[in-house]
């Protein structure tokens, strides 16, 4: 592969000087009309060490307008990062629409190294980077153009420059190593090759440059940056491609009978065995919440229902019982424009609690697939697509170590006219019941659909939902402390 | 002081449930109204240990809707958190506005452990009295409503509580303790009844709850926070409160001459020698800013300057000296609805580096005191205080360690109209000039007299003002190499 840009490609400083300047006014016009579409672009600076990474990033700072464009690395991680799924700290960084941002090695830097020092082997490499591909095509999807530069550097060069760096720079002995030092060239480009093959998708191809002559080096980043950026304007102003790249062929077979059918509301409990299960679920979950904290075990408890249906009611039940030091309660409303200008996952993964502690979420991500599809703010490819986002989302959490637990709170629709007719009477419950609630009774069935399709694609083996029956309150409340008691306990096990 | 609430007072479980559905209705109200006004609200829950305080944010949680309400502990710090100044922590989790936040100890928990335990002598305590009394000051004058609640248990009560808490309550060992054990509850209040004294002014009064019985315990909390949050409300009903905090008597002494007109703007420097010293400071500064990095020393680079001054160019010959992974740079532009929720310094305070890490502001804070003071985007006691609340914010970091270098690009109106001109001739550099630029060169002798008073009020020995000439951009840009290696080494000599 890499021979391919061991072509001793070179061009002189003169050359690229007079080139510059209309680069540069190019790049700044694309950037300008990037911004001007809320695209994001993420460019991904990769490659093996020496190869002057840091002098590209150094030169497109030079070349792009600064505000809107962001740099990150990622190497000296903070205990908050590794008490997080690995992927929390890329998306704390994503750019947002319209702007550009620049990453060091980004998701690929930690996986070569891994692999490059022998601590990883070929099968995991390749898992990672299938899941990788994934996440690329999913931000892609979602508008995102995503740049990915391989700088490439001829054996000869790049022992050349090492020992040059190593000469000069004391610090780099400090630092943890990119894998690529010289006895690791072969290791490591071994695995970038295979990890590239992966990873090379249509939607986010990779670029190799070859790097041994640094104008011609930074003369080739223009080169590609250029046409990539252009080809995603183009294909913004001819038609939106989010839709284009969606298979047509999946359908939505409903039934009338829904799982939801079968959940029996008639379950229920008395006032006196309430309060007796209450109290002793509640000092068990007391105690269970302790002990995930001491094994480093996160939980997230994700509540959706009816309007009505007694989620406040149920979360209340269930944090009164925890620590207020372990746990955070995340009450999901309209997104704010920070939110608004990042994939829909974003904020959800910014709450995503730190190793040992219990994140509630009161309504959640799963609003894509119910109030935006039913209400029409997503499109339709944007839901339908919306069932892998999550459960790849969710199985990024478990692979962690999280526990999750998906409850959906399920009544009549009686009991939701009762319950909305009781709000209406009671004072301190009036801020409860809202117009929107009576507009969205009316469309019942077309809810009632959405949570099938809902439980239907995203009840998986790591994270199943359960449906509570909660017709009856009581019931209802001790079923929800009784599930988290039971998952915690299970997972404390493994 | 405590002895006004060991009064013995009760009411019945019965009484409590007959005045709360009045008394969540009102709190309800006031919380839909405040959020309609912006008005955020920040609710401090203190107090000796075993005194419920646990139990009181729930029922503050239960009473009111949970849109909107947040509450935080500060106890398993990160090793980020413990990277940056102190008060980072509490800016991270500030209520915007609209919204209420509920703290557990807040940023008294620590003063009080460390002071009850013997880390700290009364005088440190009484310095973090008054900084904390500062700081609730610019919340209050910025329009949050505070409201600190102490609650007390008498030494009998503490003592049959927390006894019977560590026999059902293993992990209350393993936890950091509050300093308010058995053993501790003179120290713990001989402490608390300092600094309650110093930070209880009038904009944030303390109150002190009595807590042995707990249903008068959260029915007291109640009828403390309903008339707080009315007359909150009554007073932005009436009138804007924050300028009648301001003191009248300050006036700016404007005069024609100013600290400006002393820069010598024939201040130049030859191509050849440019060059040479260029080569000579990036790379002291390169070797530099690994030492601070060792150091876990963290440094603070702010330009502000005329429009076409250069601080692009100089930012540039600046960070490239700097390894990529060391330093941040973050242009300053319209706040997003999140900053804007908040007080105009939270923004800064989210961008503050980690130890041993450079953050380069392109513009900063000091956009208060110029484009908003002269364009009238802040109101004139919003900016008068800003110098105070500057110089404040400025302490707090350096205080942390942390190296804050400030520059002011200065040149003449010819010069800029010099460069204005050229900025329209070549391609490149078109998209830097705009209508805004010619607008703000108008109003010249405005924004002079606004540098001049900021240079007056915020060049402090810890975080002094350097003016650059910038006629001539190659000596400019040397002079703030050369100034930025000379802080560093100074720093690093401490």
């Amino acid at each position: 592969m890499f021979e391919s840009v061991e072509l001793g490609q070179s061009i002189s400083k003169d050359e690229f000087k007079d080139q510059e300047p209309g680069v540069r006014a190019q790049l700044l016009e694309l950037q300008r009309e990037l911004r001007k579409a809320k695209i994001a672009t993420l460019v991904i600076v990769a490659g093996v060490e020496a190869a002057g990474k840091g002098d590209v990033v150094n030169r497109l700072n030079k070349w792009f307008d600064n505000r809107g464009i962001q740099t990150h690395a990622f190497w000296d991680e903070t205990d908050e990062e590794k008490e997080h799924p690995e992927a929390w700290r890329f998306w704390k960084r994503m750019p947002a629409r319209g702007n550009i941002g620049i990453m060091f090695g980004g998701w690929y830097w930690e996986p070569l190294r891994e692999r490059a020092h022998g601590i990883t082997n070929d099968a995991e490499l390749d898992e990672t980077s299938r899941a990788i591909s994934e996440h690329e095509r999913m931000l892609s999807l979602d508008g995102m153009l995503i740049i990915k530069l391989w700088f490439h550097l001829s054996r000869e060069c790049h022992a050349r420059r090492i020992k040059k760096r190593y000469e000069i720079q004391k610090h780099i002995k400090g630092l943890p190593g990119e894998g690529t030092g010289v006895k690791t060239y072969d290791e490591y480009l071994a695995a970038a090759e295979r990890c590239i093959r992966l990873t090379d998708s249509g939607e986010c191809p990779w670029h190799l440059v070859e790097s041994d002559d640094k104008w011609f080096r930074d003369y080739s980043v223009a080169r590609i940056l250029i046409p990539m950026m252009q080809q995603r304007l183009d294909e913004h102003r001819n038609s939106d491609r989010r839709q284009q790249v969606h298979d047509p062929t999946i359908q939505i077979k409903d039934h009338p009978l829904t799982i939801l059918d079968r959940v029996d509301l008639t379950a229920s409990l008395e006032k006196e065995q309430y309060t007796e299960d209450l109290h002793k679920y509640k000092k068990k979950l007391h105690e269970l919440s302790w002990e995930m904290y001491d094994a480093k075990r996160s939980t997230i408890i994700v509540f959706e229902g009816w309007d009505a249906a007694g989620k406040g009611g149920a979360i209340r039940r269930l944090t009164s019982a925890i620590d207020a030091r372990l746990f955070r309660s995340i009450s999901i409303a309209a997104p704010t424009d920070e939110e608004q200008a990042q994939h829909y996952l974003w904020r959800f993964w910014r709450h995503v609690p730190r190793a040992g502690y219990i994140t509630v979420y009161d309504r959640s991500w799963y609003g894509r697939v119910l109030v935006e599809r039913v209400e029409g703010y997503a499109q339709t490819y944007e839901w339908m697509r919306a069932y892998q986002e999550i459960n790849t989302f969710e199985e990024q959490l478990v692979e962690n170590g999280i526990v999750i637990i998906k409850f959906w709170l399920h009544i009549s629709p009686e009991e939701q006219l009762r319950r909305f007719k009781e709000r209406e009477e009671i004072s301190w419950k009036q801020y409860k019941i809202t117009e929107d609630d009576w507009r969205n009774r009316e469309q019942w069935d077309d809810y009632k659909q959405a949570v099938k399709t809902m439980v239907e694609h995203t009840s998986t083996g790591h994270a199943p939902w359960s449906l509570i029956p909660a017709n009856d309150k009581l019931f209802a409340r001790i079923e929800v402390l009784k599930t988290v008691c039971q998952r915690m306990k299970d997972a404390l096990k493994k």
